[in-house]
């Protein structure tokens, strides 16, 4: 999407066809700043440092490491030590061992001097893919917003609530539930975004604002306690959130704090969409909150926080008394009864078994 | 209650029968610190500038405010000064224009020379009958948490979830939400607290995990997104918080947030109460959603945080982007429906109009 004006991926080859640059999002929202990988090292580094977050987006940049790992060594052992290298960057990340294992299974049985220039090709589509996934979720999206625009009085703009960042930032391109809010600000309908801040990592403060600013689509920053007050007076029209897996019944495991939205959502009669790229369904898993572990995170996230300050500096500061423990559970599971709909790239489904499996009747044997 | 294995009150006379001491909650939780008025223009400042908070003890600083005042100008000049001056410090405060004009329909009719004894003998009632109604709330509530304690698992801790800061240092002692909490474990029930920090202005993490921290009460800090999650899982046995403004049907104006951990109490089947004063219902109003104000605070809260760094100092730092809006609504109202009982210090009532009238049936004429 657009900064100041030009539009951006968060990941595209060099122009010397010999790197692969990327948007620095560590330095986000306080500066923009690009880096350029050169090496199978410092695509690693930028995966496991979080330089570059979000599923679809690690492993489209695992997929780039590749190619610059053959690029230097393609020989079995350095393909090996490349893919085992990358996949130990952030070993949870469902995207990221799915990138590497499809470009192994492609590149493995290739002679070594034909390797690196496939897996450029591969790297490439990945992320093309990845675009047309969300644009798709775009489309589908958009014809909810419009629906619901169509019953606001003229003029006023459609609210829509977010949580956490499941933007184009997380992405290559468009992001996921933001993709539906890109393609209709681009398109004349009048949007305005609640950005919940998202404690304790602040993906919407941070990343969700970022963007949307740059973008130019109206919207406003909240604490993450102001959502429930706000659809109380009817100024939240519809909720929109990512989500990390959803089970084959259509629960949604997503950022912490998800769960207490969609219980405001239907408290107050708003509809309540996930936005999702069909390869974050987990077939095998049926009962999210019964059946999904979830990631306990360090505590400093909770008692710790990091911003900038008024000389421009960036400072870490403590916001607990020290020996208070704390607690960080990273992800909730939002249960299928309080989701209105799943937006994903083939469209709109209900949150339910028969709902899913009726537009995903390929979906992987045995689930 | 107990700071460092020292019991305190948040105010008191000072020992040279002179002045008034409180805690400076401004340095909170960062330093521990006392502060001495010994006029009525430096007890004005202590609760503008919130080195004292919370209505009850906004209250009582203000009666000792007066005191301070007559001490050097007792003449009917002198008390409208000092009345006037006060009730400017924070002019939504309920508890400060009742408690300066209590002081004024007592004072005004004494000789000067008596006045000032007058008003320090008002204050130190003012300061004495607070804490008997928070020992009261404390003692109705113990009886819930010994019911609910005794269908835990032997050994295994009540757990609590609050938010915001509805404790002893908002009051003159034990606080309303958590006076059956200190009660109980004083008396050796096994109590843990997950605390909410309660964005914006973090009231949870830096004054209620304080205050829980140097009472000794096993505690834990949690971001405000985590309250539901830990609900699903069996991880919290009730839920308890305080308010600003209960309607005469039971609805419960309280810290933005609020409404969001009832929703979730109630999808769960966990015990969601509010303690309250009684001078706290306001019997003039119902319907808390349609008919109270909420108060939009400056966008600052939501965009800069206060902590301590590394090294030390106090330093604000921003999180948001340059250029982001941000809205700061600072309170919400959870309907009666989602309120298992309010704790008075008359008992508890059921969160309905029938509930709150029988426990209340010398409520303010015309209600």
């Amino acid at each position: 999407m657009n900064v100041q004006g030009k539009h951006w991926r968060t990941i595209w080859p060099g122009a010397d066809g010999e790197s692969v640059e990327i948007i620095d999002q560590t330095r986000l929202p306080h500066e923009f700043a690009t880096a350029r990988l050169t090496t199978l090292d410092e695509a690693a580094h930028a995966i496991r440092a979080m330089l570059v977050r979000g599923a679809p987006l690690i492993g489209a940049t695992a997929a780039y490491g590749l190619w610059l790992a053959l690029r230097a060594d393609a020989s079995d052992a350095g393909l090996r030590h490349a893919h085992t290298t990358l996949l130990a960057t952030r070993p949870t990340a469902i995207n990221l061992r799915w990138a590497l294992d499809r470009a192994l299974e492609l590149l493995q049985p290739l002679p070594a001097a034909t390797r690196a220039t496939a897996a450029q090709r591969l790297a490439a589509r990945i992320c093309d893919e990845d675009v047309a996934i969300n644009r798709g979720i775009g489309e589908a999206g958009l014809t909810i917003l419009r629906a619901l625009a169509a019953r606001k009085p003229a003029g006023q703009p459609l609210n829509i609530l977010t949580h956490c960042n499941a933007g184009w930032l997380a992405t290559v391109d468009w992001g996921t539930a933001t993709a539906p809010i890109y393609l209709a600000h681009d398109d004349g309908l009048k949007v305005h975004v609640w950005v919940d801040e998202t404690r304790p990592r602040n993906q919407g403060a941070s990343l969700t604002a970022w963007e949307l600013l740059n973008h130019g689509v109206p919207h406003t920053v909240i604490v993450d306690n102001a959502g429930g007050h706000l659809m109380q007076h009817g100024q939240v029209d519809l909720v929109i959130v990512g989500t990390d897996r959803t089970t084959a019944d259509g629960d949604v495991c997503n950022k912490i704090g998800t769960y207490l939205k969609a219980l405001a959502a239907r408290d107050n009669g708003v509809p309540f969409y996930v936005a999702l790229p069909s390869p974050s369904i987990d077939w095998t898993v049926r009962d999210g909150v019964r059946e999904i572990p979830i990631e306990e995170r360090t505590p400093a996230e909770v008692t710790h926080l990091t911003g900038r300050t008024a000389g421009g500096a960036l400072a870490t500061i403590r916001v607990t008394p020290e020996g208070s423990p704390a607690a960080n559970p990273a992800f909730d599971v939002t249960p299928a009864r309080l989701i209105t709909g799943l937006i994903t790239e083939r469209g709109v489904a209900p949150a339910t078994a028969a709902g899913l499996r009726e537009l995903f009747p390929d979906r992987p044997a045995g689930s």
